[in-house]
């Protein structure tokens, strides 16, 4: 069985990285930068820089797909990076190859609002792929970079797979049939993503699920059945969106960043500000073993389970991480 | 026969690369940055990246001496990338293994005056390695970045030659014995560098010239006999300092950067501020065959300008490149 989680955000420690490893999970796809600039997200890099020094006998840097045969190879975790938002590009085309290079390997085109690229998820009007956007994606399929619609908006993720020569990824969110929240996704735009080779990573954040933290792993699993009657399960990963250990600050970054000096509260409210809890079935990286569990009890096979547990994102990284470095 | 050239700083052009191939230049160090911050000098990277694309039948980016080999079996010149001063890694210990990441495989620990790390060779006193400059060797040591101490003090660089773990280099400079110019390096500062598996570069820049411009071949490659002589063959290389095509606004910002609102000549004088004119036996990349020969007339044998053209670099390139990425 090959893991792998295409999103999360945690707040890293020995101790989740310990975690990955009891849960086997081979390879996560790792939120580097939300709001940053490009110094900043250097800074990032930096970071984990000495977090792989420091933890080599539990993660390794990942660059392209190889690194998770090596990742298992020598039981350790491949980290893959990635950002929620196009600001650690600044206005500069030219930093996505120097950023690809540092081994930026997913960039979302927008996070909740308009971004220089493209229309977040949460803004009034959708205008779609801009002019910047048009060549940014050109240029991200050039390097080997992916493009990433998880919180962009209907119109915008269509075009940018019409745009896009190679396929596109929604790395976290979960079918708005199921549960209709903001950020879920409409069939026409699944549709969409995976008729173009892409991927949706189904994501277990609270806010994305039916019933929120009360979810339970067969409604989940359910909804991820259903998904490969309509989808293919060759096009269906986990894209977690764990957020685990974060204090509620990290909450308000991810939603408010910079850009506002009124709270926004995003997907949560002023009832509920903070993180939502987990569902008690999925809390933390040593839990995958309840999904395989679960999509077994809905009546997935071996293979199919393999696929959606991991398999499929390996796939996908060895078609889609190719690279001029 | 294999050419590397260990230091140039041209107004590259699709000119002076195809100057490089008629040469059969296979490898050259280019100087990156001078006086830039690390935000300037991804910019120069970017430029490169855009010269590796629309040039790619002439040139490819170096990382290892491996590449030289690609280079030299595609007919091609492998570019490798250094600084002058350590200004790009600004304050910041973690910029290191970032611009190593990005390229960089040599980095000046000062240009002519005091820098954070060291001490620069136009400074009255000389402080040695700071308490930066010697974790900073420990990291360059680390990641597989080689110190250069082309424009350092004497002591400053006795010091970087103990202090650090692997092999440093002079890039570009010839013994002050020969020519006593500020930039030239007194014998025992030479021996401490070679005898630690060090190498030197042999400068064509005029100001480090017997004679200046009027330098002749044969005087020239004396002075690399009697080194080969002194040093031993395999510490000997060249680092020819061309800067081809430059306008003489670029001489000036060599050497004042932004640290100074007077104009310092440096090398140069008020009566002659601009760039030298070059000996008429080497003028570009097409040169180095004068060179061959040259080596061969005084008493050179085929082994030895092997050696000293480029196989010594090629050598020190595949023990000192090592690396992270």
């Amino acid at each position: 069985m090959m893991i792998i989680d295409n999103l999360q955000y945690a707040n890293w420690s020995e101790k989740i990285f310990k975690q990955m490893r009891e849960g086997k999970v081979d390879a996560v796809h790792v939120t580097i930068s939300y709001h940053e600039t490009f110094r900043e997200t250097v800074l990032n890099f930096e970071k984990w820089n000495l977090w792989f020094d420091k933890y080599s006998n539990l993660i390794i840097k990942g660059s392209t797909a190889a690194d998770i045969d090596l990742a298992k190879k020598t039981n350790r975790t491949a980290i893959f990076f990635g950002f929620q938002n196009p600001s650690p590009i600044e206005d500069d085309i030219g930093l996505i190859q120097i950023l690809h290079t540092l081994g930026a390997r997913f960039m979302q085109l927008t996070y909740n609002n308009q971004s220089l690229l493209a229309t977040g998820c949460y803004e009034d009007n959708d205008a779609g792929i801009t002019r910047m956007g048009k060549q940014v994606i050109k240029e991200m399929n050039r390097v080997g970079m992916v493009v990433d619609m998880s919180h962009s908006a209907d119109q915008s993720t269509i075009q940018a797979v019409e745009i896009s020569e190679r396929p596109i990824a929604i790395t976290h969110a979960n079918p708005f049939s199921w549960h209709p929240a903001l950020r879920n996704k409409r069939d026409n735009v699944i549709e969409a993503v995976v008729s173009n080779g892409g991927m949706i990573g189904f994501s277990l954040y609270p806010h994305h699920l039916k019933n929120g933290s009360q979810c339970t792993l067969a409604d989940f699993c359910s909804m991820v059945a259903q998904s490969a009657d309509k989808y293919g399960v060759g096009s269906l990963g986990i894209g977690s969106d764990l957020c685990q250990d974060q204090p509620d600050s990290i909450v308000e970054w991810m939603r408010v960043g910079r850009w506002s000096k009124t709270i926004d509260y995003g997907e949560g409210s002023s009832d509920n500000p903070g993180f939502p809890k987990q569902p008690d079935w999925f809390s933390d990286n040593r839990d995958f073993k309840n999904i395989e569990k679960g999509l077994t009890d809905v009546g997935f096979d071996k293979d199919e389970i393999e696929a959606v547990m991991g398999k499929n994102w390996y796939n996908f990284y060895t078609d889609n991480f190719i690279g001029l470095d």
